[in-house]
């Protein structure tokens, strides 16, 4: 398949937030176009925004149901190849059902589904299917992330012993979905968000950071699960003391209220003989300490990186790729997984990696046990079952 | 006009490091197709360039003069809206010259000529068109630096008393041209770059940003010209003092042999009552002082920014934005100038303003004023005629 | 008293860190001599490291005991006023029983003793005696941590909610102790340090500052203290979670084995309008947040701080003070108390504070619950009885 | 010798500032006592200042010509061994000249006089006498300075090209002078200051430090210099191009008018091999630069440093030293130097060195060639004779 594939989006009307990001990740590489969409669950404003995206006017559907249906029946030369949802939880896993039933790969925001429940059955569809599905957890798709991930990998730190993450924000330090701030509303609205509030909408990501890096998976976990926003129905910050499956131990930490913090998402990870230190706010740089030695800071472009982390970024060193470019690469990574045959695939999921059911089933299980041990007087809570 | 503007590429083929660059920058904001293109002065070269970007056969040209004339034959529906080019600085001037006189808008690379002469004919054939053209001087479009310039203008920092900037790189600190490397080899072949070297591939920059905050245009230089690597041509590295002509002075320092820096654009500046702080490579901090008061950092969506500053910023606060943001915001500024009409374009040149054919001759004229300077005995060299 | 007081110090001889620290601490702001010495447990050693300090052969005593007695019997004109221990834990508590039973004031180093009932029964006598009793908990003696503690206590930060306190350090991630290190070989033997490693070195420190900053009590906690060095008898790495009395929520954690790290104590703090943001390897510097302003970076010396900040900074603006200077406070703050009266004494508590023996009760049973929580499988364990 | 040495105090009474930071440095180490001083020309204030500092009364003097007469009288047993000059700089050259020429050893602050001609004749009464003069240019004496001199010495970075040292300050972005500010006024007074405002006051610190981390001298400078501040005296700003003796090419900028500056002395060395980047407000790290390898951040008390760097550091990494102790060094290196004998000397010059009155020379003339530079239209003016 030698050509650009296309996208229909389902959410990200006028509005959203994450939409956007979602379209300018798809776009930035040349190999997407965004050719339909259900932009909302009204109709009218799904016509509306479609229009400001340039859509002609039968491609913007009123529904996801009438999109899928509708571009099913378009021929092979023209209708969408993959389905990007970006709606709230709670409207994830039926677009995103239908559209692997109907033969549509599908890339989806995170966390992956409202409940566990929902996640592991998606996980059976997207078997069943054997079809494409990618999970925005786009930290990981940071190019020094990538770079830290070989380094553990490789031994270059030796055994990890601890890991400490943290995503402190201070968005939510006071009750901003009273005011009708849409982000606030559902993110702080269980029926909408599920049951994690901060744990569910930054702490999945911190989760999957360490395990990413670490190529360890936590085992065990003991919560402090804290409402401070007097009136709010989920946790707006948490505290929690991380277990993992090859000795690591840890902690991790979210907030929604910690006043003046932007998007604070961090990592140090530290092993036998090195250590690792990287900022979301400052993604170009990856620091490096070894016993006795000074202090590296790596940066992208800048000397001997591994091949993975070089595949992950675009331009020369000192030209900052931040955010977008990161979101940008799981997006890239997801089109060429589609285009590629089966044994380019297997080559491609160790080169060209993304975050996939496996990642959102472990997340939605994440939320689920830190709720339970932040509800429980038991120091320590397994992951899994 | 409502719809995309479509786009035809002079450069950028395989191996080329802007042309990409421009690719993303024109798509990120869902405002631009890439249509067509002459990717490079070999047709086998653009032909291939060309069908890796997915165009379509009869759109990929073998030399600028092809595309603009062919364009010029289709149909108003389909043909390009623009050319954007980023060829290497003598080949700035014959495609812009074409396309204006065909009915083109013209998006240029920096600096925008090869010669002093050749910018002032550019800029008279501008003129005549009366199309849009815009240089892209990319760093003066990141929003920490539309909000240093606001409060400029404001008089936030009083009157301005001292500029310091400076483009550190240390890429050519060895004879990296010798290597066969394509960046290098052009850079710093006077045949193709002009008489200037750093000078006018970062210290242009550096000037251009230096006058863009102070609201100051340099009038008198004085220039310490080097070249550190043996067998080079052109200048690698080049100290200079400025004075503007408000009453500031200033120091301007550029250079490729600094090893280690990687693309160190800042500046700092002094007024009466206030200093400013801006690092490229941190762009989404602005550092401000005030006498007697503590430091405050501002941040790209954090509290009260100037409505240009929000207006050049896509994503909230703490997912960073970077260099080839700052670029799109060139692109799409652009894109709204070209379907704006003519009262429109009056405000936007305000709200969205982009660097023009007058930065681009003042660009050349530092190059040219500076190389004068750096031969000459004379301590004071005035900057404009 | 219009004089310099007289110090006699206990350990610190050669080859020991804190003692010479302890030296230079107090001879710094001109308020303070020694004179005499007991300097270690071996005479010949107390000889020659008081000959090397300059003292005269009469001043150097070949143990505390003795030490205490010789001077009790000199003259008022010359005797010393008070006895500075810095040996390890576990020869605190009877140099300075026996020094405040003979009626010298004692500044001592931290933890306060080798056990929670050494440090409660210590705590008697110093009250029996009414004499005055110092903890070089340093830390809580640099300028912005006193700048910070205001800042709390006058409600610029609203309600505390949280609190994030850590102090990683990577000099034990190898078996340092095996290779004859005095440092390392102290620190990790129970006979000498009580019952915690990291805890007690570095693990009391974070809490102290913690508690000094918060104006909260650390009323519960919950622990996973670690041993990953192997064969090391004591713990080399503790995370805890943390409630405080008046409802603020944390996490403190100490590491010795974080590899790179040097002594990186740092503290965050959230309330409902604000947070503050401390490194102790940057010690002139506050972070300041609030909500929706920028960030500001609060520097000794720059603008309105509060008195109590200023009175323990002696250089301008930008002129670094570090760990000595600190360290200096305590001294000088020490010297000032000694030397005022009773009312005075009142004032002085305010205006120049420094950690107490009731700080240094606190502190070892931080160090006692936090090890009975490692070692249990209840969530909450409460701090105070 | 084996005694603490005895120092007598010129300059440094109440409200000065430097005065009392000679005091901290001298007491620091153990190896000096403060046994005498004329504080002020006022003998009121010198005897107020002198009991203060708990001196006895007969060993405070009205005037340094007292106290250099009376010393003198005194026996060997007793006496001053040296005399501390901290006054301003028009009263350097008269206390110097008769302490040296009465077998006291000196060491002076800086610029170590009014005049290049007083400190010629100053240099030739240093060499007649032979008595050792340490001059307190206190930056050079930071470890992590010594050891960036040592990389350059031992070729680590190649082939010097180019240097960028600045020390911006804000402190006089008003007419402080005005206000009865006690440094403000003599600072901008050139009666006590001599012909050179910011450049003598803070221009030789910046020409000093990049002579002796670059093993270069300057040979050539061509210099703007201004004065902002409305009614100001001397200088408060100046740019400078620099060209040394072997080779390399550089900038030195420094200013008293750079709004919400603290003391911000830094300098960038960049040669064929590797660069290095040190900045005074964290004077305990050192960034080290090499081609296509990750920047190295070397810290005090961190891996393999140089001897010298060792020397000049008294605690473990993490535990921050700052200025004081930086100025320390130089009173130890110089208190070492005096109770060496000859051959000892030698030595002592290499591994523990300090500034000498030829730096002082230096100093002058850069001063003087700054200020003719200045108001010359000659490009280049030659720095020695």
């Amino acid at each position: 398949m030698n050509r650009k594939l296309r996208m229909g989006m389902v959410g990200g009307g006028q509005g959203a937030f994450i939409g956007g990001v979602h379209r300018m990740a798809a776009a930035l590489d040349n190999e997407i176009d965004l050719v339909c969409g259900a932009f909302s669950s009204s109709p009218e404003k799904s016509f509306a925004s479609g229009k400001k995206l340039y859509l002609p006017e039968n491609r913007i559907y009123g529904s996801f149901e009438e999109m899928i249906r509708k571009e099913k029946e378009l021929s092979k030369e023209i209708r969408m190849d993959f389905v990007s949802i970006v709606t709230p939880n709670h409207m994830h896993f039926a677009p995103a059902k239908m559209a692997l039933e109907n033969g549509f790969h599908v890339i989806c925001d995170k966390p992956v589904c409202f409940s566990l429940e929902e996640a592991e059955e998606l996980a059976r569809i997207v078997e069943q299917t054997g079809l494409i599905f990618a999970l925005t957890h786009n930290y990981t798709a940071y190019p020094m992330v990538k770079q830290a991930r070989e380094m553990v990998k490789t031994n270059l730190l030796g055994k990890i012993r601890k890991v400490v993450v943290e995503y402190p924000q201070g968005w939510l330090a006071t009750p901003l979905e009273l005011t009708g701030q849409k982000q606030a509303a559902w993110r702080s609205d269980p029926t909408r968000s599920g049951i994690g509030g901060s744990l569910g909408d930054i702490g999945t990501h911190a989760a999957n950071l360490a395990e990413y890096i670490s190529s360890q998976e936590i085992s065990e976990i003991c919560a402090d699960i804290n409402i401070f926003v007097e009136g709010r129905l989920l946790d707006d910050d948490a505290n929690v003391l991380l277990r993992f499956n090859k000795g690591a131990k840890g902690i991790l930490h979210c907030s929604q209220i910690s006043v003046g913090e932007e998007n604070g998402l961090s990592i140090r990870i530290y092993g036998e003989k090195g250590g690792l230190e990287w900022h979301q706010q400052e993604p170009n740089s990856l620091r490096y300490r070894q016993l006795d030695k000074p202090l590296q800071v790596l940066r992208t472009g800048v000397g001997d990186l591994f091949e993975i982390t070089q595949a992950h970024t675009r331009i020369p060193a000192g030209h900052p790729e931040g955010y977008l470019e990161a979101f940008a690469n799981i997006y890239r990574n997801f089109a060429f997984r589609i285009k590629a045959d089966s044994s380019e695939r297997l080559v491609l999921a160790e080169t060209h990696d993304f975050p996939t059911i496996e990642d959102g089933v472990r997340g939605m299980r994440f939320i689920t046990r830190a709720v339970e041990s932040g509800n429980s007087e038991q120091k320590w809570i397994k992951l899994a079952d």
